[in-house]
């Protein structure tokens, strides 16, 4: 029997709230006249808004990974040594494409479930430069959606324009931008990607990338062949309100609504309520006895990973969850079978986080891991609470104008 | 005012019916859950079907051009010889994204509104072949939506395989498989790329692929560089009922409910609508005094182009169809204000042409050029009338067992 709600809790495809739904629905619409125009125009101007970015930004019909090729092929040539500073299963696939397309990668290894530390990428550029491989381009992730870590991408970014100022600063923003605190121009990320079904709640289909001018100038120079995926073509056909190729339109529709619903609510309240729904979540895991995956400082606000037992067999408890409804997320990679993910970005709120818990802990119950029934949510909902006193503070700050905090 | 019913006759995006519409309002599930697992399954098995293939699958989250540049640089290597058969803008571009690829391409030209000629494929190829240039493909355009012609792709792929027998043959079936008779097996094609926003009636974002097995072989030494649209990858995750990156999930609900439709009207019926709505949309076009674009013999059952008269403002006339509620598309490429073209594929009969024509005829007369009110719906009925009858032989011959006809 099915259950009557599903609660998809992955880190995207997320949740859609109805008037994105509906927009799904909408016919379709001729991608080269001027109904198209106007929305391509009205949704590159919101996204710009949520990245903070006064660079070019255009739109691909593409999931993020597509976006990620984009941001490495159109910026560089084979041969150009790249930094990339992989700290889970979406690093290790960035630095895979830039060595597919023939970068001379050099990788900051760095233990799954915690960040990047600065100065080991200040290290490993310093070595690079020594070596006369100066490189290119320094490959982030944001917010990594296999471990469910937050990098300090300001930090990061900050070490990496000093210790290589030539070097571009290429951003995975996919799982993190639109639900916590990002600045684009701020923190001089010179291209962010981004993609339609994290924090947009807007279903797959479209990649975002933002172009700095500096990485348009390396563009030019770049060799590495690129022609569904030229950001050139792209930014051409986007100052006459089109796309190069015919774009996911129905996607299209379902962005313009989102954007106009994230906007209402403001990101100030939005990174607030992310910041509740992640606290929640770690507290309701913790106290159903998992263990958090992720280095306390450092987890993310938008994905929660939690260890599987050893005792525990992950698929049988994974059959049963979803026989009540809610649908989580395995391990990647080489995290397969090790951990489970709760996705929390996007259209969620503190009610969902105890929904799913409730089901986590009547769940856990059945499989025999005795629980005093309701602890989960009263960790979960007082966590939400304090969480969204401290984030207030916290949220200031991060936006604030750039210099005035570390 | 805008008008109360819009009339979508662009080639793409087309029309959705409204059982598909609701497909694009349902809520996200996981993309690697028994779900979506069991979509990707069915609506493979249903494209397989209606590409008339055996071979291997693939549903790629991009436009048609992506699907395109997936089917050229999973095959080809730098400096591969490549005859590029160009009829048109599309064409154009294939052999475009081959040369951005590094491949060598030598084009067949020809003058566009006409067919490509299997003889002047022949010959191309035996000059290639005796250059010691083999060609390792031949790219080959099913139908050219900037013109409006359908190439005899049955012919040029016999003509092809015969004189080049170890090339693959890769074709661009985006805007006519599904509408018009399509053989991807019987005829011997390689590689064959449709996208879903044409004959499927399904909002843009997907470009599907089949791959024979000298296909695949070929990709094993391929080696011009791709990641998001390595087509190994997409099988390997395709055999799980995955694809490799997040797929556009809402696009995919569209196609599944549209395959449905489209099986249950049968291809037999679907061909023989097309044939009836491209005979009925010519004949009214001619009637109101429109010289159409395309030879007569070749002229496509998807599209219909027809040569703005010099005497025209197209902008402004445009404008005045819009106003009426009919969108129609422009010319591309060298064709930009010389032609204008009718979409009538997927969700359409002789009704909506009728539709289109009417709104033509009344704008036409308000542009000074005199019509008889209502010949142009009479001449197009009677067309639909005769193409239906004489369709119905074609499509049986088209679609009998291999060797039958030549």
């Amino acid at each position: 029997m099915s259950p009557l709600t599903t609660h998809l809790r992955v880190p995207g495809p997320t949740p859609l709230p109805d008037r994105v739904r509906e927009a799904g629905s909408w016919q379709m619409v001729n991608h080269r006249g001027p109904e198209f125009k106007a929305l391509l125009e009205r949704v590159t101007q919101g996204l710009k808004r949520a990245f903070r970015t006064e660079n070019d930004l255009v739109i691909l019909t593409a999931s993020g990974t597509g976006g990620l090729e984009a941001a490495v092929v159109n910026h560089l040539s084979p041969g150009d040594p790249v930094l990339s500073t992989s700290i889970g299963a979406f690093g290790d696939r960035f630095g895979a494409i830039a060595t597919r397309y023939g970068a001379d990668v050099t990788k900051v290894e760095v233990e799954w479930g915690r960040a990047a530390d600065p100065a080991d990428v200040e290290a490993a550029l310093g070595r690079m430069i020594e070596a006369g491989r100066a490189p290119r381009a320094v490959l982030l992730t944001h917010n990594e959606t296999s471990t469910g870590v937050t990098n300090p991408i300001q930090a990061l970014a900050e070490t990496a324009r000093r210790a290589a100022p030539d070097a571009l600063l290429i951003v995975d923003g996919i799982s993190g931008l639109g639900a916590v605190p990002f600045e684009a121009d701020a923190w001089g990320l010179d291209v962010v990607v981004t993609g339609s079904q994290k924090s947009w709640m807007v279903p797959p289909g479209l990649a975002m990338v933002s172009v700095s001018g500096r990485a348009w100038q390396a563009a030019e120079r770049a060799t590495m062949p690129r022609f569904y995926f030229d950001l050139a073509s792209h930014q051409k056909a986007m100052v006459k309100g089109e796309t190069p190729w015919t774009p996911a339109v129905g996607v299209c529709f379902a962005l313009d609504v989102a954007l106009e619903l994230l906007e209402a609510e403001g990101y100030e309240r939005i990174f607030a309520r992310h910041a509740a729904v992640g606290a929640a979540t770690r507290a309701g895991i913790k106290a159903l006895g998992f263990e958090l995956f992720a280095d306390p400082p450092v987890a993310s606000n938008t994905v929660t990973a939690a260890r599987v037992p050893p005792d525990m067999d992950w698929a049988a408890f994974n059959r049963a969850l979803r026989g009540r409804g809610l649908v989580l997320a395995g391990g990647q990679g080489k995290l397969t079978g090790q951990i489970f993910r709760v996705g929390h970005l996007g259209a969620v709120s503190v009610n969902e986080i105890l929904a799913a818990l409730e089901i986590l802990e009547e769940t856990a119950i059945e499989f025999g891991r005795p629980q005093e029934r309701g602890r989960a949510l009263v960790a979960a909902v007082s966590a939400a609470d304090s969480a969204a006193t401290s984030d207030k503070e916290n949220t200031v700050e991060a936006t604030a104008p750039v210099g005035s905090a570390a």
